[in-house]
């Protein structure tokens, strides 16, 4: 059995990486441990929790509307009506917004209790179960909310994916991209990036690759837990896949707008000389638009919103507008805080021409 | 001026000592910040604060009813409508209350934003200042919400003594001695510290004072900021001290309930053995009981509700009752599980005694 060690400045963590869901039974034998689960889950994996007291299971109805401090309380009064008190292991199963109310909950109750997550999902297995983020939303503002903590233990079973929608499954894979062109080392070896990718998109190998993929999140954790610097390049993509979210009304769901974002941030790189024709061919071509897995209508690109989100960005600076671009054709991604409404026009233009939209 | 830097996991923090309060001209020209007082501060020093637009300061009714997730959100709801969002610096002023409530809301909004606290009370300049954690109350459970961050500055001015109550005045010389008495060192010099709180008392050397506390206090946290492990010593008078808060429904205060509670661990040490009878008297004789600042009812003192507050303590782990007592002379403080309830009706007996309060 695969597993990985993470070092955090909270605490030290480990994953475990599961061919099946039989580590279930292990865990529901553990003392004084406390079930939340994303209702889905529970439904469509019944059969694995049986062994389970139904007044051990706290089901969450894992919406975006739920993702607020009030599904935090609810888990709180469900934890004080327990014994254990601070030596509860709250055990959490479910994609990202579990993970954002149970890691919010575990870390503000008796200052920190020892937490199991299982993500569900790819891009939580993939990418947010590690690096101890938590958020949540506070009245109009999105993830206003949160802190860092980071589970204890963390068991991912791809198995879980096969419940997944297509749509779902496929928006884990912009992450699996946009890690896999931050890893730094002296090349990189697009072909095999393109091979992996195509793997993936036929269910094989996943296991590996989401491996391969926290190794190169966790090397960044290691030295910016607290995102006060190099973590931030996590964001190529996000810049512009953040605005399409928003200007989509979250009909993009996120990885497929960080893959497009990541063809944004190209446009702007070609644009600016840094990145090569050739190699820009190669990624946003080969690579990226292959991945763009659902059918886009150009009423999802409203410039007046999608400039608004950028302007918006809690990364933003200056007068201009921030976006992370490729700095030269091994993809060292730097943060720029320069692009003008102008340049930001030019390269949205080229882009819905890249996506086939251009009316 | 004096200032002490202290190391943290979460981020290394300093705390500044003065001697007057025009620090704070200094704190209102900063950018981005914003303010969140103790109501009765804010009209005890009004002329400090003239030149802060009102729209900037939140004033808080420092009450233990309010030290919940609600005023939290009342903070976020202030803060959201700032355009600094991130790089908002949050200036809160006040005692313990404010403290925990500034604390978890700004270590939990933009996952942690600069924090500057200047404590108003004894206990909150020598004590909780320093150390990183916050507490909240939650529904009918004390203190149950909560965790770890530290200001990143801290201002300790002894001026802000002067307005504070015999009563809670005293109530901070409780946590000074025991830090004293935790101090690590090969000797312990017992008539230096008797003549330290003697000068306290007196109102005499202030800052130094809280300067060494913190400095003890700091080394502890060095190596155990998380409290799982040396840093539990802190409670040392702390088992009992808060049965006794309970059993007197809070009109013993903190610090003095502290003392009292070292008064009872030292019992329990001399019935076992551990202090000499000779260091006993010099302790609860010549140091504590002259600590004891107020006139005590025996009604304070109700057996069911004390042992059954012991029964709920947190750090208790067994059948029988745990307690943090001195197991030499040098008071190199123990944390024992093994108190029984026969015992510790016996110490409470001599406790009694001891206090003049024995029917």
């Amino acid at each position: 059995m695969k597993s990985l060690d993470i070092h955090s400045n909270i605490h030290d963590y480990k994953v475990f990486f599961h061919e099946n869901l039989d580590f279930i039974g292990k865990l529901v034998e553990q003392s004084n441990r406390i079930f939340v689960m994303d209702r889905n889950i529970y439904n469509l994996y019944a059969r694995y929790f049986e062994r389970i007291d139904l007044n051990d299971i706290f089901l969450l109805d894992a919406t975006e509307e739920n993702k607020t401090l009030k599904s935090v309380e609810q888990i709180y009064a469900f934890l004080a009506t327990k014994d254990s008190k601070r030596n509860t292991t709250l055990v959490s199963i479910g994609g990202g917004i579990t993970q954002d109310i149970t890691g919010f909950a575990t870390s503000t109750v008796y200052r920190g209790i020892r937490w199991i997550f299982i993500p569900t999902t790819f891009l939580s297995q993939a990418d947010s179960c590690i690096g101890s983020k938590t958020s949540l939303n506070f009245e109009n503002y999105k993830n206003i909310i949160g802190g860092f903590y980071p589970p204890h233990e963390i068991y991912v079973a791809p198995e879980f994916l096969n419940t997944l929608s297509e749509k779902d499954y496929y928006s884990g894979i912009g992450e699996v991209i946009k890690f896999a062109l931050l890893k730094e080392e002296p090349r990189k070896n697009y072909s095999e990036l393109i091979e992996k990718i195509d793997n993936l998109k036929q269910r094989k190998n996943i296991l590996n690759t989401i491996h391969e993929t926290m190794e190169i999140k966790s090397a960044y954790i290691k030295i910016d837990e607290f995102d006060t610097g190099k973590r931030n390049l996590f964001n190529y993509g996000h810049c512009f896949g953040h605005a399409l979210e928003n200007s989509s009304h979250y009909e993009v769901p996120h990885g497929i707008a960080v893959t497009i974002g990541m063809i944004y941030a190209n446009i702007v790189s070609l644009g600016r000389g840094l990145v090569s024709r050739h190699i820009f061919d190669l990624l946003n071509n080969d690579l990226l638009l292959p991945s763009v897995f659902m059918k886009l209508e150009a009423t999802c690109f409203d410039f007046d919103i999608l400039l608004n989100s950028m302007k918006n960005d809690k990364k933003r600076v200056g007068a201009n507008l921030t976006i992370i671009i490729p700095s030269s054709d091994n993809i060292e991604a730097i943060k720029v805080d320069d692009l003008s409404e102008g340049e930001f026009g030019r390269c949205l233009d080229l882009l819905l021409d890249t996506l086939g939209l251009k009316s």
